[in-house]
């Protein structure tokens, strides 16, 4: 495993800081949890490799925490795989690589929170490697955070906002904007003509900044990511809520299950090209609600969160 | 509306069939929901028409029925369109004719119950038309109908595949075992290597007996399904369960949703495509639960459903 890029030094760092990111985000995840003893829920961790004669070789190991306080379902996974044949959906701007083996690393993660005050999060940052025979191998960066919030709590998509900006504002000025306007593109149900959440940033092909300091920018992004999440977490837990909350919360989830099995790439090419189902599936959450035309009130709390919260809008 | 057809009688009638078959089907499922006034539900009707500055053209009426008796959510649509590009997933076996002009109608179904012991079922027929400018239209048929258990109980899979086999012996004891074999290898969650359910009957770009026999063959499959369903429900409505049901109903009904959005050409290439997207999502659960790796006790009934009974076999 890893035949294109296992003697870079520089890679194997990699490898080490994604592995240690995703330690960091569940023991934080879990001290929010709190105590054991007091209802707190622990990650299971699973460690895998791939089967010999699967199409993609590799490991990883899928955390995974069920049915605890704060979270219903939060998973983070690292995974690092090579393969054969660079899918075409994995790079858009380098057509020649599409067919060559390639490896890709990364941290991926999604959390389902129990309170429906407290938004839904995601979280991503990858490297990928492709090289033709006989050639230097070619990396880039991808990744990216964005928020997916129940109900209208202004302040904290703009304390997410800062906190994406404030990771990116040491590469250049240019990266926010341009990244914060490509995940509002990205998280767009079309079928429903509606935002998955508030957005964030989202980021593909990155290598722009050259090796070390794009592979820098990426882990300023997953650095960034507790920063950004906690506070929101920490401010919302307690929040009183009942049925007709968790009621929405469930039905909107389902915007949630049919963006990522309907449009997101990743899912979508993984589940149809032999990826690791239940570690690609940790997206989902644990419950999920659909009902025909459900419509709220006007002026409701429910009612306005697409209408009005859920818009491309400038949250700086 | 309707130009491609609109002046052939044959079709005329074809579009009376499907309406009075929707008619037909949801008054039976009022019957089983049983009087308002002891819990049963009533099917809300919603006439569409696309909109003028939709890529589609036509109208529709879905009905639907939630929080029933006997259906958590049960949807039957008919619907009757035209565009002005044939979508090339629309018929495999007619190249020539993707990008043509095109009409579709037909009636769609599925119903999600409320006991666990009565299965998931789906219902769908439908005749296509096409034709490039200045020549005659073209017209085929599909369809099929298939059975979702949760538990195994081997009369209600047999006594489907019977009253299936039923409906298309008339029109030649060949079609339904290719039909049969064509259903298995459709509804399969390749990312699971599970079955969707226990199979019945799909057919598509069918047109081998002539226009009226044809026709004939998918008048019989919609007028079969009434016979091959409802008495498996007045079977196990009554059936006595319990939360462990109940849990693993709702996570089963997980694998539905995946292969709806991730699976069914149908489903996929309509959110892509702009088709209206409440009618098109019926067929999704009131309610769907995932979980990680989640297992059952080896020997169980949920932990045999996969092993056991959803295998590709002969019911008959």
């Amino acid at each position: 495993m890893g035949t294109l890029l296992s003697n870079n030094p520089a890679v194997a760092g990699a490898r080490a800081y994604f592995e240690q990111l995703q330690a960091r985000i569940t023991e934080a995840v879990e001290a929010l949890e709190g105590p054991e003893g007091q209802g707190g829920a622990r990650f299971r961790s699973d460690a895998w490799q791939r089967p010999a004669d699967s199409p993609l070789q590799g490991d990883g190991t899928t955390r995974i925490l069920e049915g605890g306080r704060v979270f219903e379902r939060a998973g983070c996974g690292f995974s690092h795989v090579s393969g054969p044949r660079l899918p075409p959906s994995a790079t858009e701007h380098r057509p020649g690589l599409a067919g060559a083996p390639f490896e890709a690393m990364g941290v991926s993660l999604v959390f389902h929170p129990q309170n429906p005050h407290v938004p839904t999060v995601h979280m991503n940052v990858r490297m990928i490697a492709a090289a033709q025979p006989g050639e230097e191998p070619v990396c880039w960066f991808g990744g990216g955070m964005d928020l997916t919030p129940f109900y209208a709590h202004e302040e904290d998509a703009r304390h997410f906002h800062r906190a994406c900006r404030d990771a990116l504002v040491p590469f250049g000025d240019d990266l926010y904007p341009r990244f914060k306007t490509w995940c509002d593109e990205y998280f767009y149900l079309k079928h429903r003509d509606e935002q998955r959440g508030v957005g964030g940033i989202f980021f593909d092909d990155f290598s722009e900044l050259g090796f070390d300091r794009s592979l820098a920018m990426t882990r300023s992004v997953g650095d960034g990511f507790l920063g950004a999440y906690v506070p929101i977490v920490q401010r919302r837990v307690d929040q009183p809520y009942g049925e007709r909350e968790r009621e929405f919360q469930l039905y909107r989830r389902g915007r949630y299950v049919e963006f990522n099995l309907v449009w997101d790439r990743g899912t979508h090419f993984g589940l149809q090209s032999g990826g690791r189902t239940e570690s690609i599936l940790l997206s989902m959450p644990p419950l999920a609600a659909w009902s025909y035309q459900r419509e709220w009130p006007a002026g409701s709390p429910e009612a306005e969160l697409t209408t009005r919260f859920l818009q491309r809008r400038d949250w700086l």
